[in-house]
């Protein structure tokens, strides 16, 4: 086994092909049946066709006991590296070559893997896309992706891999940030989080609400400097020499003098923890320096932090902060801050002050969207060149949620008279928008409409933008201040309603009323068909 | 940005250092807590220090309407690739050197560099462990970590990350294949699969229960050969260009005549699908190919793979399969077998037969362990050496079920009169265990005791091993085969009703009353440190 080795050459002769973990993460990094489907294109002379495919998801994250009312996209910028990066290599063509099925045949001929070997990278793949960091609806298309269908067929699981992950993590984070009411969150999930996959997360989380990163190697990529401070373990180690939980208090400010916040329940957080950061404190002030604020990791977080508060402010520590954490989501934090309201007034503490000395370390739940770990983002094929034109595809289903909308479209968001986005309208790509009344049709309830006039709409924005020509970027990566401000423009253009942590509203997402009549055409003509299947079946 | 390119030089003069997307995943791939706190030993005259850390999670996952009973270890392998190829390069540092604190200072100063230059790899680290594969309960050291101070605690979040995130796949995974009754478990979770951690899950999943999957590297990568066949879009293609879903199949079958197994519900699975792939099976039986099966994807699986049941026999396809998928889990694959259970024989068709002819693909729900979807796994400082010896360290809690276990140990398992486990009993390292009686107490309860005479225990099996000695690998990887058989032969030796989906019987694990003493008497020494601290407070 090999981890991140270069790609070995062929093998020579009869040597069986080397496959290496770095292999895995390149052009590999697929489904099998995407090459199975990639052989059956290419022999029936369909491998090169033109074809169109869109990514969207279905429904807004439920984590049972609550619900998002949107989601924050994210991961097109790392799926284009992967997409730069991914090619298939004379390795990943003997591997594929050696694959037998059960009877002993190649089950990619060579002929395939001339062609895989040939144009096997996304050299002529061109996405278009909803940017990174901006508010997302379900049913909307947020990345189109046009390509070969052999090629294009191949891309789907690493993007819905890429972007179904960061858009769900990035979502979880912004809900962490709304329940945090605008206090710092600081992302801690690598060591419970999947993995490689961590890294996704935190730059995920990054974008969706975390304003910095325990994750060194992410934080310094994406120029957000991560921050830490110590564990447990640093406590127990002086403890176990002797040298007790104030010894360890002491070396870590002696350390850092300037960065001293310190974790303070290894033993007894009111008893010992919180009266040997006072002491340390008291040491470092002495000295001149400004100690930055103690962190509580465990217990009753409320409470604690009340009674920390009082203990620091009886010491003259009232601008020292309090970091929480320990299993941490939105939902704890919300009723955190919801007893800290009730709460600390019987203890004389100014709710509103004790909340602006807090921050929140999430980990694990934030990084692993829990209650709802995976989004249900699907890739599916809308349209399809058939040599002279283009041509909508469809797939039907028993359930009407699951029917998709065929061909190739535009997006554009709706702001009505306050400012706020009343509505997301998907329509036939290249085709104006009606204006009066523009006429909103729910996506799988066609009874269900809307109509707006002129005068209710004050901006009509397409969210669809280049990402990709032909393999090449459109921009430049956004830097992660930008993705940041991109989210927060958007959330502060949504009604609370739909921002709220539960049971939010239900923001509108549409679809014109062409490109209904179109869906139902095509409905109507595959039904036909199949009856005529059915006709001549014996 | 960038995507696995190769390490860069470190950077000549003031230029910023680069930092890779590569790096992310190496050495960096870290909380920064790590490297603060390793900093602070370094200055202490710690670092290098022999220390032990272990590696347990502390509870089995709750997926709130049902729970496991035990967990299948896994993630070690590739944490050993990762320590491998780990290490501080010159880039790594200089991006580490180029962190500055608000107040412009390097947050890591040059003496520390230095040595982590030096020092910054896993060469000196030895580690015992359950082996993969191996059935695990909670509180008990997956793996004992031994080695400087300094580099254990960088290793612990790549530690936690691998190991955590694999086991609890493993895990789901294995509930999974015992709900499908023994039917294969197809493995397809990529899509909506952490990025790059999905791989990490194909693999665990591998482990776990799965009998193949359909990610083509992992599946190259540990040996077994990736599965898939065709997807909505093959149809829907075929469809647009005015070849019909019946067109798609022929053209799947003409180029996996021998490998057909088609996708039946793109239209409309028993009025379409399967009446076209029955068409198409018989085409290739008039050819001597002999059709593989159907999948269906949508819909009321059970009533679905009744009625194509129905239809496969009707014309003579009996021994064709079914593969059912979408949105499967443990518990919706043991509500489908017991709707054919009962429905079936409605119909005509035996119970046992249909389930015979069954496999399951499942994909997001088992690849992000839906419902819970981290392991709280944590990798706790036991032991340092003073310079004269080995002092155990402990952390207490204000929980109790949080309290920690000091000092270096081992790990042995009891099997019962019948052959079957019956307990994993934790006690002080080389120490050997009583035996008559062996008293076993709750770790957390020491009331709770049992006593075992020599007549009731019919094998002692000691489950840590050397993984790596020093930094060398002590046994060359476990093949894919002989992780499963491990785990075959532990699931085969566990009491049935620890096995359950639903409410397990709680498996014992237990600590002998020499280490309950031992960590009392901590627990004691600790709390009169804390009394004399608060002595002395101002």
């Amino acid at each position: 086994m090999d981890n991140g080795a270069p790609t070995p050459a062929a093998p020579n002769g009869d040597a069986p092909p080397v496959m290496t973990r770095a292999m895995t993460e390149g052009i590999l990094f697929t489904d099998q049946y995407q090459l199975t489907m990639a052989q059956l294109y290419f022999r029936e002379g369909l491998a090169d066709r033109p074809a169109l495919f869109e990514h969207y998801f279905r429904a807004n994250p439920n984590y049972g006991s609550h619900q998002a009312g949107f989601c924050v996209n994210a991961g097109m910028a790392w799926l284009l590296d992967w997409m730069e990066a991914a090619r298939a290599t004379r390795a990943d063509i003997e591997v594929l070559r050696s694959h037998r099925s059960p009877s002993g045949q190649q089950v990619f001929g060579d002929d395939f893997l001339a062609w895989l070997s040939e144009h096997g990278s996304f050299d002529q793949v061109s996405i278009r896309a909803v940017p990174e960091g901006r508010v997302v609806h379900p049913n909307v298309p947020l990345a189109v992706v046009e390509g070969p269908l052999g090629m294009v067929q191949i891309l789907e699981t690493s993007l819905l891999a890429h972007c179904n992950h960061q858009t769900l993590i990035a979502t979880k984070a912004g809900r962490v940030a709304e329940a945090a009411r605008g206090r710092p969150v600081l992302e801690f999930g690598m060591r419970r989080g999947p993995e490689r996959g961590a890294n996704a997360a935190t730059r995920a989380a990054l974008i969706g609400g975390a304003i910095a990163t325990s994750n060194v190697g992410v934080g310094h990529f994406v120029g957000v400097p991560p921050a830490g401070t110590h564990a447990h373990a640093l406590v127990q180690a002086f403890m176990a020499l002797g040298l007790g939980e104030l010894g360890a208090f002491r070396a870590y400010a002696a350390t850092y003098p300037d960065a001293c916040l310190l974790l303070v329940d290894t033993i007894d957080t009111l008893g010992s923890g919180v009266p040997n950061a006072i002491r340390v404190f008291e040491e470092l002030r002495a000295q001149g320096h400004r100690p930055v604020g103690i962190r509580l990791d465990s217990g009753d977080l409320a409470y604690l932090a009340v009674q920390a508060s009082l203990l620091l402010d009886q010491a003259g520590f009232d601008e020292v902060g309090i970091v929480l954490s320990s299993s941490l989501d939105e939902i704890t934090i919300f009723q955190i801050l919801a007893q800290i309201d009730q709460e600390a007034g019987r203890y004389g503490i100014d709710p509103a002050r004790l909340v602006s000395r807090l921050s929140f370390g999430v980990g694990s739940k934030m990084s692993t969207s829990d209650g709802k770990p995976y989004l249900d983002g699907v890739y599916k094929l809308v349209s399809i060149h058939d040599g002279a034109q283009w041509v909508p595809a469809i797939k039907i289903s028993d359930n009407p949620f699951k029917l998709q909308t065929p061909g190739d479209k535009d997006v554009h968001r709706l702001y009505d008279r306050r400012g706020l986005a009343t509505a997301d309208v998907v329509s036939i790509a290249g085709h104006p928008l009606p204006t009066d009344p523009l006429v909103l049709r729910h996506p799988f309830d066609p009874a269900l409409r809307r109509s707006l006039r002129p005068g209710d709409v004050s901006e009509v924005e397409p969210l669809l933008t280049d990402v990709l020509v032909e393999g090449r970027r459109a921009a430049e990566p956004a830097t992660m201040a930008e993705l940041r401000e991109r989210r927060e423009r958007d959330l502060a253009r949504l009604d609370p309603g739909v921002r709220r942590l539960v049971n939010p509203h239900t923001y509108h997402v549409s679809i014109t009323d062409e490109l209904l009549s179109l869906r139902q055409d095509l409905v109507d003509a595959t039904r036909t068909d199949v009856t005529d299947t059915e006709a001549v079946q014996p």
